[in-house]
């Protein structure tokens, strides 16, 4: 191959698109007819990505014989300055024709959907590509089979952890509930009663905080395969982030393209949840579904066509599953994003006084479900052992055994910028807007701020005085308070405040 | 507004995408929570424009206080070096959850269409957003009250050209057919017989050749509304470049994710074309449509939905129309990419032995339709006056006037690397891949390289002998030479050859 150009970084941050900077005069582009926005192979050695290449006028920063990459496509192809890399045009993606059937309202087989994942991890796939995917398949136009077949082809096309023959266990909330952070609890007591609970997180899509930005917050969670199962093997479980485990992959490149669309599908939510559960080696999972008119899922219908999708998916793929319904009218806890959440789940865990006790419950029923679905469980018995656990200080001492098994506990911060929202007339707090609260949470920076985002100041059904303190927000900046408060300003009916006899 | 930076020019061409280089330790970044992918509003004196972040490590090229724009994004803001701009978080689109409700399978109505249009023309939705939208709208996903509120939307959102009382004549053809294009020919007649038929072309969507990318190879077809008045008033017809008129201008920000997804669309190319003839004052409109199994449109049934969609959305909008359905069994002509297809409208108007006898038959019949569409007209006269036309040297004589009109007349050249494709046995050839043929055409450069496609040397229904000479393939570069040549290479059937006597 005769088409080759020296690589140099570029120094430029695209996210995760990878980029390459070509000169308008370079011999390559000329001789295979590159123009800014084609699509380029690079390989080097035994390693090639497809980039999006951007044209450099002559007299920039670019040589005429070189080539620049963003920082993404320079990691991807582990260059080292000097490399020569050889530049051709990428086969047409063969998935591209499947994505096109779907958006026309075709099914899609096994082979269809393994064809895209693979396209998708080898980054054949555009970004425009997998958002006509991710729409494609929005709402519920993914049927039980095609679902089915998604979460198998993403399932098969990562890493699997094997645990042997034990029973393991696991549990996912599906979100839309803002402050919902359970997680870090109902692991800490499952663990603390002597079960495997490798718990794989992700983090936030839609919304100001995922488990794994909160964990976050309070230890590592970007750990590989290798030191999983030492802190798994030493403390029965972990809370980490599933991304760096290469468990089902292809979901976090969905994610990437579902997070600015905003969408959700509720296949792809399925195969998403259930691939990695699978990968991870679960056999016992627990499903928590928020219901509430401004939760993700709004209405007993929806939790209904929601976990029957959940049961049937799970069954064909040999996992035990348990739908848990829990009231989503409101946002639980106080804290809403990364850090505001850490010190909600650490009150509960350290049995402050000021622990909101919301959170707390939700636990306790969550972790005695769970208890109550591992084999031979007596049922029943489940809840009171969860509180015992908690009660008595086991469940913090595990919790504090895994932060320091998974690389060291470390106390959440508090944000810069802070100011109260308060109440414009009395009444009595009968309903939050769990959509609208998060994303006044999201424009404060929340998740990629870790300590941006809300403390609720008012709880449901409090009563409270015109002018007391509704909430407060928090924010790294002055520019991203500003621009929360702008909108929270422009907002109506946030919170409802009810007259009548307190 | 205190976060302003110094605008430098980046020399970064990235195609129509714009795109902000902004210092990693940059101050704005800082103040505002700005991240690589961020969407940025730019604000200089009275423009503004939304843009996706790039960030630039220290010690690249970029000053800390400075932010560099890529071409689009400087010319959009029509920077000068040494301006500074204002640097903010750009307001939620409003129509991001109007996509979401299409996306989900909801209807949208005009008010929904409306702001999807507006808020595409100020680029305030990213290319993913549109990307759903078109997929959203893929297959028959667009009912007919939707596609009437998209046509009226797309076209109250630009420019109108105003011809008074007169009737303007006006023809199109729904594409899918390579090489067809009769349309230089047919406004050429019409224009000699004296009527008003100011015609806007698009360029290629998914196809080797658009007919502004053919019309462009001979003429200037960039021009003005005041300069296409001038030429319209003075010769009947022009063959001009829609997009550079923004009549119906979201069109062409639709068609940039169309068409690297390749997706077709009833209602989107419906509204794509209507909103085009309306804004450009069309009051008669014929719509040819070629149906083949390996054409845009594929059965009778399909060209019967289309044009039923396309009758009922005109009468809508008050114009009159007319269909053409005329056989798309193979290619027309010879060529196939702009130079080579603008060799065979220059064939068929200068009367040359070697023009093909199918274009200038096609050419003939549209002409004659339209003629017969126009007020007034003795229906049925309409083919001989158009042969009449063609064969006195009238129509050659207005084609050139137009073109001199237009900016002058250029000759097609030839491009630099050809090879030719040989039978791979004797037989009779009885059908062509339209579909497969323009995708060579199109690996190999068109309509990019303008003078990049193929010349068929075997025509249908021709008899050919083993080692007999089925193809041409014109590149410009060896690389796209090399790329279409793989590709054919690695397709059996484009031609069929079948046995039995010729």
């Amino acid at each position: 191959m005769t088409d080759t150009l020296a690589l140099v970084p570029s120094g430029i941050d695209t996210y995760r698109q990878p980029v390459v900077y070509m000169h308008e005069d370079c011999h390559v582009c000329r001789s295979e007819g590159f123009a800014a926005q084609t699509r380029v192979r690079i390989d080097l050695k035994d390693r090639w990505i497809i980039a999006t290449l951007n044209v450099i006028a002559r007299g920039a920063w670019l040589a005429v014989d070189e080539a620049a990459l963003s920082s993404s496509a320079w990691a991807a192809l582990g260059a080292q300055a000097g490399d020569r890399a050889a530049f051709s045009h990428p086969e047409p993606p063969a998935s591209a024709s499947v994505i096109r059937a779907k958006a026309y309202g075709n099914r899609l087989d096994q082979a269809g959907f393994a064809a895209i994942v693979s396209d998708t991890l080898d980054n054949r796939l555009s970004d425009l590509d997998l958002a006509a995917f991710v729409t494609a398949c929005a709402g519920d136009r993914l049927d039980e089979a095609e679902t089915v077949a998604l979460t198998r082809a993403m399932r098969d096309a990562g890493q699997m952890l094997d645990w042997g023959d034990r029973a393991v266990l696991d549990k996912h909330c599906v979100g839309g509930l803002p402050g919902n952070r359970t997680t870090p609890i109902v692991v800490a007591i499952v663990a603390a009663a002597g079960h495997l609970v490798p718990k794989t997180s992700s983090r936030a899509i839609t919304s100001p905080a995922g488990t794994a930005d909160t964990m976050e917050v309070m230890a590592p969670v970007v750990l590989d395969g290798d030191a999983l199962r030492r802190v798994v093997e030493a403390e029965g479980g972990c809370i980490v982030w599933g991304g760096g485990l290469a468990l089902s992959p292809a979901d976090d490149h969905f994610i990437r393209v579902e997070r600015p669309l905003d969408f959700d599908s509720t296949g792809q939510l399925v195969a998403s949840v259930l691939s990695k559960k699978a990968a991870a080696g679960a056999t016992h999972v627990l499903i928590d579904m928020p219901v509430g008119p401004t939760a993700k899922v709004r209405s007993a219908g929806a939790a209904e066509a929601l976990g029957a999708r959940l049961s049937s998916v799970s069954e064909a793929l040999g996992l035990n599953l348990a739908l848990h319904i829990s009231d989503g009218v409101a946002p639980v806890g106080r804290g809403i994003g990364p850090a505001l959440e850490a010190l909600d789940v650490l009150a509960v865990l350290r049995r402050m006084p000021e622990a909101p006790g919301d959170l707390r419950e939700r636990a306790l029923d969550l972790a005695g479900h769970l208890l109550d679905l591992a084999p031979n469980a007596v049922r029943g018995q489940g809840r009171d052992r969860a509180q015992s656990l908690l009660d008595s200080g086991a469940a913090e001492a595990k919790f504090m055994a895994i932060c320091a098994a998974q690389g060291g506990f470390r106390e959440p911060g508090s944000a810069a910028q802070r100011i109260e929202i308060r109440a414009p007339h009395a009444g009595q707090l009968s309903a939050v807007d769990n959509r609208r609260i998060a994303r006044i949470a999201k424009l404060a920076g929340a998740p990629r701020q870790q300590r941006a985002g809300i403390r609720l100041l008012a709880r449901i059904r409090d009563r409270v005085d015109k002018g007391q303190p509704l909430y407060e927000l928090h924010a790294e900046t002055p520019g991203e308070l500003g621009y929360a408060l702008a909108y929270a300003e422009s907002q109506t009916d946030l919170f409802t405040l009810s007259e009548g006899v307190s």
